[in-house]
């Protein structure tokens, strides 16, 4: 079998360079974490987090994307994380930062308008202790608001936004925190009377990003762009909810901002 | 709202740049085909594919992971491919490719070895003309034998993988194959008793490719490569069926080679 061998590890090794060793090499602009951090949490650590790291993302429909209730308490699976943009990126950084031990939890649930993510935010967040918190929430403030059954505005949603990011800052001082931008893609469910409202909302999430100086995902100037590439329905066929696409290019996005050193 | 339109567009462009813009740019190898085909089906375009074309995702559990049979007949979507690697690899193509309007299909079946891709190829290959076609099949060639429930041998499993792609190529000459390469960790279901025998089921496996001058996914190497970053556990609890992190690395490997042009 020498002759085998021999060849079964010279033909991949010259394609390792061209693949695993990229994705090895690090998701996203960041470098992997090649070399274990010298001590746990360590504050040297490449972009947003460090070895032993917990994680958790936060938000609505978009991020719960059938999560198991089940496996809620299990770090790192697919039925606790989804089949959304939380799972694709949770499984980049698994990946790319593989030494690290990163412990990553979803808590999005459907339908979820920021004033619920304060009503379950002591257990769903502020008792799970994360070192790296994101959160993508408002498309249901506006989208329930338009439907008769809230009667929340973007005032609301700002109020209710920041004091939810003050409240956390207070409890975990030493938390990092990535804002998603919400977005809509015109397709589906959303027309042109969404806006300009809808751009309002986004406004306020980006304010409340300014003001408490958190990290920023931006998702809608994402999907602006990538509507060049192909029509909004290959991103998000009710201009709500990703595709696979979409959550792909999610999670690519997100991954960079974390594994970058972000100037906020 | 202008200000807060120019803020809006002016901070996330900054970043855009260093997130999106990646993932537009192309994910793996290859550059993001920018600018559309001159047209459909043209051979210039980058890697292994051209715009239009079906790619089709063949094999056993690990490609199955939990696809939906109801919905097996959509092109793209989650249910339908699953929730392992070729649902990943999929949803990066779809990303980095947005506008070559892919058509992507699993029809792996879980348990199965190659002689019962070859009793359905008809059916779940041949009828469907694909452009590119993946195959990743032989753990349980040699895990059910192991067991006792099978009477294979490598002779066997390395003859009808032959006699597979003999056929393939006969009715679809013009058809791009990708045989990767079977694999396993050392943990869970997999201890030393393995070896050498699993070495000569991945050479068999190589063979092949080499035969047939298909492309080559050297998943093995890549796991091998890994497991220096973190334990086997961390890429497949039982050793054979990937963790999210484990397939999200088949699949960027998986699509680096897709995207690249191989010298086979």
């Amino acid at each position: 079998m020498e002759q085998q061998n021999s060849e079964l590890a010279g033909l991949p090794r010259r394609q390792f360079f061209g693949t695993a060793a990229a994705v090895l090499g690090g998701i996203g602009l960041s470098g992997c974490a090649t070399t274990p951090s010298s001590s746990a949490k360590a504050p040297g650590s490449s972009g947003m987090l460090s070895k032993g790291d917990t994680v958790l993302f936060q938000g609505d429909s978009i991020t719960d994307a059938g999560r198991s209730r089940e496996h809620a308490q299990e770090p790192n699976t697919q039925p606790a994380m989804g089949k959304g943009y939380a799972w694709m990126a949770a499984s980049a950084l698994l990946t790319g930062r593989a030494s690290d031990e990163l412990q990553i939890f979803n808590r999005g649930i459907s339908g979820h308008k920021v004033f619920q993510l304060a009503d379950r935010w002591d257990k769903d967040c502020l008792d799970m202790k994360p070192d790296l918190l994101s959160i993508l929430i408002g498309v249901n403030d506006i989208w329930h608001s338009r439907g008769g059954n809230y009667d929340g505005t973007v005032e609301v949603y700002e109020r209710d936004f920041h004091a939810l990011v003050e409240r956390t800052r207070t409890a975990l001082p030493d938390l990092k925190i990535v804002i998603c931008e919400p977005f809509v893609l015109r397709c589906g469910a959303i027309n042109d009377s969404w806006f300009p409202e809808f751009d309002h909302y986004r406004a306020a999430a980006r304010r409340v990003c300014d003001t408490h100086k958190t990290a920023w995902v931006p998702f809608q100037t994402m999907f602006d762009e990538a509507i060049k590439y192909a029509p909004p329905e290959h991103w998000a066929g009710d201009g709500v909810h990703p595709s696979p696409a979409g959550a792909a290019l999610m999670a690519q996005a997100w991954t960079s901002v974390v594994n970058s050193d972000q100037p906020v």
